[in-house]
């Protein structure tokens, strides 16, 4: 089915778009009255996760509501642990919690190597949403970056620090390699698997990149995004390295389309360290959609003249934060739309 | 009173030394099982920071210890907003809460412009430790960066986005510049205080210098950073700004002699950026100190080379972590105290 917007495609692989394509992390989420209220009607958010019906409903929300040029499916980057074999629950107001972590070589060797069918929640929900949607726009599905995984798999919760996952990097590199992998091999299935559902570009989200030395970064990380990216070639691939304004050179020679910003990295500077043949996406302060309209649309306007006209795909720097007001986003979604250089 | 080991005050001048001189941020800490027992005998931390015999006690314990060059005030970055009129509490495993945060005008006309009196239990704790540390070594003295300090009076507690204090920024920009002159007059009298009781050395701490664009950053926090680095002239002065990568190139800038970084940072581009007329200091990993001794030893002698000889100060990239082996981290110290180039 060919898509009526393909904006953030093409800007992906670095062709002209009339204007620049612009979607939200967490777009579909607390912001919108609209998902609060399908998620009042459900147990909790893992529940919303695993029932394609309500996931498909609440990727498409932000689609209608504020008008974005793409979705996102509706999911969680710890999905990948739990088919590996390390269930979660995720705690009201608290995040994460896993009973069972990694701790030794056995627990390691325990866990499986996932596949699509452990996940057929997403993939499911996936193949609704691409019905769904009927060439509205185009489906981002996702996965976490493999040391991200790692992070949780090994702290068993969010942290301020991660030191429990550090400290595992520091005293067992070849175990830290072995879980790795696995957890590579795992995401490359996944994201084949959400590939032949239907999505039709991808982004992994490296989130706690920022608390590595570059280093590390480059020994624990950026290897094994470099091999998902090499062996993901289907649809273009987006990577999100929050806060590793270290590695921009690195990730420049990435074999990906898009690398993601976040605000706290100069544009300028980035793209100039990134190099021309990548599209950059971001990379606004969800906190500016706290302010006035006029000073979130001088500000936008600022940001779209910084990125320039081609290689862009606009979004925030981070996820919405619940709390800003759907009107104040439809304002940034709509200042980037009605934009023209 | 002469000094007998004056290594980090000539390293923060810019002066040749015979080694690489080695201080720790949290030197004064639960890693120390000598700082544990005193903490066991008193009500809690304040009742600590508060008591200027056992605040001079565990600042002098890490000198014994750990034989670190300098000593640092065992005290808080928040005991200047309690001077301003907002009191606070530390809440054990969860960290400060205060009761009134700065909400409106009101609020910030009603503050006092803090003055080293009202705070006379920092004034005599550095009186006394001048005293029984006898000329071994100099005495850092610190104080909170005004925009740290004004994300706690807004925010109230600890937080992982401090959305609040972003929201304030970006809502009420005069307003913020109302507050952060204030605290910027407050510190520069708490640290003047300072000197006069004996501080040799002086440290601004930016804790949350990286959750800001560079453009605020810039806007609300160097601005004030630079007014302190201005009005204070008689004793050498260290900036840390955590995770402000963004920022170098202008903190080169600063009228100070040391700017701290942390292990994201790589050192020889820090240098690039920050220019060779400041000192830098830091910036290993704490978590580097949960591996064993031979990595340990491996990985700071290499941080030693990337440094130079000359206009380093080593440190640690962000605070000791509670947990770390006491002798590890004596293992961290005495590579860098052995170590000749």
């Amino acid at each position: 089915m060919s898509l009526k917007n393909d904006l953030i495609l093409r800007a992906a692989k670095g062709e002209k778009t009339e204007r620049t394509p612009v979607w939200l992390m967490r777009q579909a989420g607390r912001v919108l009255p609209e998902y609060r209220e399908v998620r009042a009607k459900m147990g909790g958010f893992k529940e919303l996760v695993e029932t394609p019906e309500f996931a498909c409903e609440v990727t498409i929300q932000p689609v209608d509501i504020l008008g974005v040029d793409a979705a996102i499916i509706f999911s969680d980057i710890l999905v990948i642990p739990e088919a590996m074999g390390l269930p979660y629950q995720m705690v009201e107001a608290k995040g994460p919690w896993f009973e069972k972590t990694i701790k030794s070589k056995a627990d390691i060797d325990q866990l499986r190597i996932a596949h699509p069918e452990d996940l057929h929640y997403v993939i499911d929900a996936i193949k609704l949403t691409k019905k769904e949607l009927n060439g509205r726009v185009p489906l981002i599905g996702f996965a976490g970056a493999p040391w991200t995984i790692f992070a949780y798999m090994i702290e068993g919760s969010g942290s301020k620090t991660f030191s429990k996952a550090k400290k595992f990097l520091y005293t067992n590199p070849e175990l830290s390699h072995l879980l790795l992998q696995k957890i590579t091999d795992s995401t490359i299935n996944y994201l084949k698997g959400q590939i032949v559902a239907g999505a039709d570009m991808l982004q992994l989200f490296d989130s706690w990149a920022g608390i590595l030395s570059p280093e590390q970064y480059n020994q624990f990380s950026l290897k094994y995004i470099s091999q998902i990216c090499d062996a993901i070639n289907e649809v273009p691939m987006t990577v999100f390295a929050k806060d590793a304004h270290f590695a921009r050179r690195d990730m420049g020679k990435l074999n990906c389309n898009t690398i993601g910003l976040d605000w706290t990295m100069d544009i300028v500077e980035s793209r100039e360290m990134i190099g021309p043949n990548k599209t950059l996406q971001g990379n606004m302060d969800p906190c500016l959609l706290y302010a006035d309209y006029e000073t979130i649309k001088k500000e936008t306007i600022k940001m779209l003249k910084a990125f320039g006209p081609n290689r862009h795909i606009a979004n925030l720097g981070h996820g919405l934060y619940p709390d800003l007001e759907k009107d104040k986003v439809k304002c940034y979604v709509d200042t980037i739309k009605e934009f023209r250089f």
